[in-house]
């Protein structure tokens, strides 16, 4: 009976204390060849999984909320895993960081509910996309920011904007080559503003949606730049929509001015 | 005649129209291996000179008002030359900007004074310096900030500066190995804040003096840090300053946490 409680208590604990963890991460993508670990490159997924095989002492399957792109950033994306071991989440985190490269970190850890899932539990994503349209070329932002040569009319960005916020066919937004089953989102808000205070030269864009389609956010803010610099008239995002065709909005951004801000996980899709 | 005053009007027309250019120049140190050309690495002053002997069609030889070192950044960076070539200073700018890297960027660009000369016009200069002493390491800001893993105290930081402003000996603050004729300089002011706002995890410090030694500011921020973590007393930049003895002084704060942001040229200096 002996050896069998001993098996029990140390063998088969480990399945028995299975944890799910959450963790908020940050990272500067400009030398990650986006999140989703590949053959060759090195990708946000990989130094995550990397540090935590480390910590773990095995190989750990991390999720994200969603992959992001080769140059875009992250303030906050969303990553879960299933974890064995003894360390409380903010140990975990701290542990961790200790084996990330300085261009990624963790900022948050918490045990989460069993079934919880980064991408799947989900609720509402925030990206923030920032451009730079001042006269001389911006040296210290330049992996952070989108460089227009042209000043931007931000009200007029604003304006047209206010066309995508609802629920709609994103079909326009959306680059070809990644079919899902519904290209229907909704878009809870979009904020245009010029600097911190209204002045400077930077225009920032945030984006609030229930999902994001492939490029989504990098077709938005290409659509609404066409009409900032006065390319196109403000209308065109409402046509864009309407048409239901790629070719019908604007190019997409560079992927350098884009960041994921923030991951909001409701209780009640936990 | 013709002959004679058409060679008068070409060739030598180089000759008596020769102006100084004074550029106010930012540069992003992080990839470069500071400031002065050397015969092996990426320097500032070379690139600026490639590119200007592409504007120019012929070498030019450009001064700072002082090297910064590798990994050291600038804002204002002032840099003069000797230029022959009939372009206004405005379109000078915009040519070398267009031959520049993306790390470095004319930000202004003035017909000088004859005799104005980057250094020896200068009358002072200011230096920011910015130390990150958050949670998490600064994953965006990583190559523009010193990071602290003790939490700073700015208000024990601000008063310990207060000693070192004035005139004095700051042999205790340079490197070895700059022998100057004098090591006293005046200093006009030393900022010590946090954040933007006073608050958030950083702490920047700036430096305004008639000039600066080798590594001047790099050991000022240094002895602040050691009284800001509680590891020396208000006193330690009072008693460095008159011991004129450099092992009485912090340890030099590494180069990204600084930044070059202005130089003052006065009228009666030029």
């Amino acid at each position: 009976m002996i050896s069998v409680l001993s098996v029990a208590s140390c063998s088969n604990f480990r399945f028995l204390s299975v944890r799910t963890i959450k963790l908020t991460l940050a990272y500067d993508g400009t030398n990650f060849a986006g999140w989703q670990i590949q053959a060759a490159g090195r990708t946000v997924q990989g130094v995550l999984e990397a540090a935590l095989a480390r910590v773990a002492g095995e190989a750990i399957r991390v999720a994200a909320s969603g992959r992001t792109d080769s140059g875009v950033h992250a303030l906050g994306q969303g990553v879960s895993f299933e974890y064995a071991g003894p360390l409380p989440a903010d140990d975990l985190a701290r542990a961790i960081n200790a084996y990330l490269p300085e261009d990624a970190a963790v900022t948050d850890a918490a045990d989460a509910p069993p079934g919880f899932h980064a991408r799947r539990s989900a609720a509402r994503k925030r990206y923030r996309y920032r451009i730079y349209d001042g006269p001389v070329r911006a040296v210290f932002e330049r992996s952070f920011v989108w460089q227009c040569r042209q000043r931007l009319c931000e009200q007029a960005m604003a304006r047209a904007a206010a066309a995508l916020v609802g629920t709609h066919d994103f079909a326009s937004f959306q680059t070809a080559g990644s079919p899902r089953e519904s290209t229907v989102r909704t878009v809870y808000e979009i904020a245009v503003r010029r600097g911190r205070a209204g002045e400077g030269d930077e225009v920032v864009i945030e984006v609030e949606a229930d999902g994001f389609l492939y490029n989504m956010v990098r077709g938005i803010v290409g659509t609404l730049v066409e009409v900032g610099r006065g390319a196109a008239p403000e209308e065109l995002p409402a046509a864009a929509l309407a048409a239901r065709d790629r070719r019908a909005a604007g190019p997409n951004a560079p992927a350098a001015g884009l960041c994921l801000l923030h991951v909001t996980y409701s209780d009640d899709l936990i």
